[in-house]
């Protein structure tokens, strides 16, 4: 199976981005993680980009914050898809700093972009990505949906018991 | 080869969508256009992306303006990869609620979201998407990148004939 | 007297969302809460608003928030009166991402959208609604307006009492 | 049947606003249009809305621009649900201003909120809140969904003639 | 002297509104504070207004959160200056719906606006009105300019002796 | 009368700010018209300004764009009551920065903020203040809200006339 | 003397970035212009920024819309002062994407940001940048700001004679 | 060499505002640190400015919050360049005013604005500006571009050595 990277800007987004990690792991995807940031080590960046597709990879997530150039960084080194999840940081509360500065890509160079903070539909996505040519990951990922959907049902129960008694 | 849907929630927004289309159709990449509204067709837009996959679908792109709630909707009925193109409307003029609307989706349920009005990205994402398996498409996007680098030289050319003589 | 049903996307919503409830309580209006996600069980909701109008219901309460699609798809299955609740996340701290979301419905299906976090609101507009037929509960909101105008003037004498002497 | 009464805070509302007269007209529900200013002439507007129960109405409508008060003010004249339309002004070009005047209000006064310039979808909300106590009105609204889900077929059917030979 | 009025929509907002009430009291500018909400108690609110030149006030401060309509009504009922203080609510954190429900006013009645949360300096203003017409209020504003002036200067000591040595 | 000076960032503001001008010359203030930029002609605003008080001013309004200092400059250098216009510019064309740059003064040096492009309403205001201690002012501007007032009602009665018959 | 570069990433921004090359000009600074984009010609964009201190550059002027990386990405590549100018697209009609995809970069790589479309004044502060040790230069400057204020003064005088006859 | 100048607004800025000073400390930039506000001590702002350049002075750097007229007002006063750093207020808590009230300058005076809270990079962007004439400077600001380098990389290590066994 192909690779999933996760690469991310800053150590300090590890405790947001560790989540897209997990979730690759619960859905057995083979990945790597690393920090590269687009200003401070973007040698290391377009190298790791370059080489990325011969390397193994399939999907690209780029994790960044404020004017976060990374995934538009990464994105503009190869034509695998890259997944951009804006950050929040400590300044713009909201992060639409970050969201629009991932999203808002010139013509050519796509980011599929995420939530702001989202980690998790970052990795769901890549699965997806991957999936289209590998019907059991496709299962895996119809067998989480069908767990969410259980979790909201039991959800429910739970509320239907205690107002509509 | 797996094959593309462009859904556009209304007819008014071919004039921006037909672009992803047209752009499809340079690559090659065989493809279906239709307009199912998320909320005056609900029951063919859930219908279409239910068996989309067995359909022979890899990609699904969604373009909604307003309260665009068609690319979640779409995301919501298959775990095929569903890219959202956020639709300028007269009134937020800077498409700003569309953007909000495709992007924010909650933990579970991605969407791919490109730029406002961004329907050129969202057909070359899905061509990324779909070339991550197929080498021959990863040539041709190469191809394209080069075409785009040498667009931008040319232009250059120019501009430093004229500026820096 | 029809039902109000309160439906919000997920159980984390509660805490702000059973103030709806506990509203309708206190006006004697019979209600059922339920957690239905847009995403995660579109199929229960759609079946839900699908028939609510002949399970009695006169009007539908829909809380989610980030791209917050709850309230417009359940209006897309009825023509019941829907009531949005934009609810503020984590992430957008000012709702804003689903405040649009909600109220930016395309021409055909309006939402009838609250402030964000507006559960009681929501409930006394439900109210509103079903007392347009039903002088019993108009006299009980006139009531309840009453009491809040006497709640404030209390407050003003309150203040009157400590800064004008 | 109920009336519903249209309230506009300027004359010059009223191209987008007489679009609620003509929705309403075609459900054949009675109406009238007025031009009362929140600002200009509270006294008109309180009176209107203090006898409008009384005088028949079963929904008030307040379309506003700017720092939009009018709805707000006649659901603080009256129990009637209120429907805010905030409009769009030649300064704040996305209406953002109205919009967050009109649906941000306090605990106790519900405006329901549709989308900036969203006089059609006003009218339809005030036609299901007839409709929560009329089978006809009810059916009418019906047939309007099918209308217009036959609309986006019939567009779905060009686009696809077009594109997807 | 003439009067100045202090009204706040809600009890909750007196925290922020009694430093206007404060620094009204510093300068001997003789004042009322009162609790009107537009919504909840609007005919005191009017009531008040409405006399308020013949009971000798000379400006009204009016503050309110969320769909802040307080000074506008106000301003609606006198032609008396209006100053408006947004406050920053729990939902909007930054107070931008209050800010532009104040300050967007139509023409022919403009509301004074000061900053989101501005207690203090929509006192001061109140003190600058009224001292158009007496040199001896006049005299103390400039006193307390200085003062400020004094502040600064020797915050400025401070910082120079710690970190230009 | 105490003068009313009206002093513009640029001629550029012209076609705006002229209608504060005609406003004042419809009440019979007196007034001047300059134009003084905080950035290209400090000196001059600054001189103008502290001499304001002495040469007869009873309010400054000041109208600029962009990052619109104009008018807090113009506060830091009197303490008459300075109001300002915020001016919407051909870049941010909801003139949200010349807002925010205007109204969110430090305490200590309050600016009457009016609408963006208020220039009506910026004379109206400075009238007002005027009209705290003259009567016969005071009775113009009562004169001119009866003639809003009726201006409103003519048009409710012409849209009265045309859609309730 | 140094020279200056000045960079735009697509060839459509040239009619506002022309601008800054004429005013370069009008101070005798030397000055090339290129088009390179950060996505489409990395490659070009770096190694211009990699070698350009030793090719005699003092200052880099990057513009951009979108999501803006330009500037930023020159930046990363060199220790020069890099100026951005963030450029309004089509899109986002204020051009926030690109003020806050220029502005909020990360600690360590500064952008020294100019308004949306400030073209003038990226080369103004080009040239104040360069002027800090040539003082002919200085002088040009300050000249430039006297003139201004002497066609500031002279549009005062325009409208002094128009308005305070 | 030029010294530097640090301007704050208010001595409240000072935690976050020492931060470059601190990093001025590290350069060995000589530079002074001052409060001096653009509206409570305009006269001792405009005429640290005005001496600036012959008292030795090569670079100003501005912060200040809400209305942040302080980096213009300093901008006004000189050719020198002029840094801004917009300042994170307690109201507006994304730092949005602050930013606009900074970059937006008009057309002859820009002030370089750097991200919300900019403390650090206000402060390399000065020393960048220092050594545009300066080779040893220009070293140490490429020494620290490398240990900046070193650290992301070394964090890389860690966190690979964590993900990637």
């Amino acid at each position: 199976m192909k690779k999933v990277a996760i690469i991310m800007g800053s150590a300090s987004d590890l405790p947001v981005v560790e989540k897209a990690a997990k979730t690759l792991k619960e859905f057995g995807v083979p990945h790597e993680v690393h920090v590269y940031s687009a200003h401070r080590t973007p040698d290391q960046a377009h190298a790791f980009v370059a080489s990325a597709r011969e390397n193994g990879f399939g999907v690209i997530i780029g994790a960044a914050g404020m004017a976060a150039h990374l995934a538009g960084v990464l994105a503009a080194g190869t034509t695998l898809p890259v997944i951009g999840i804006p950050m929040k940081s400590s300044t713009f509360t909201n992060g639409l700093d970050a969201l629009l500065a991932t999203v808002q890509m010139p013509s050519g160079i796509p980011v599929a972009t995420v939530a702001v903070d989202g980690a998790v539909n970052a990795a769901l996505l890549a699965c997806e990505i991957l999936a289209v040519g590998d019907d059991d990951l496709a299962a895996k990922l119809a067998a989480r949906r069908a767990a969410d959907t259980a979790k909201v049902l039991a959800a429910n129960a739970e509320v239907e018991a205690k107002y509509n008694c």
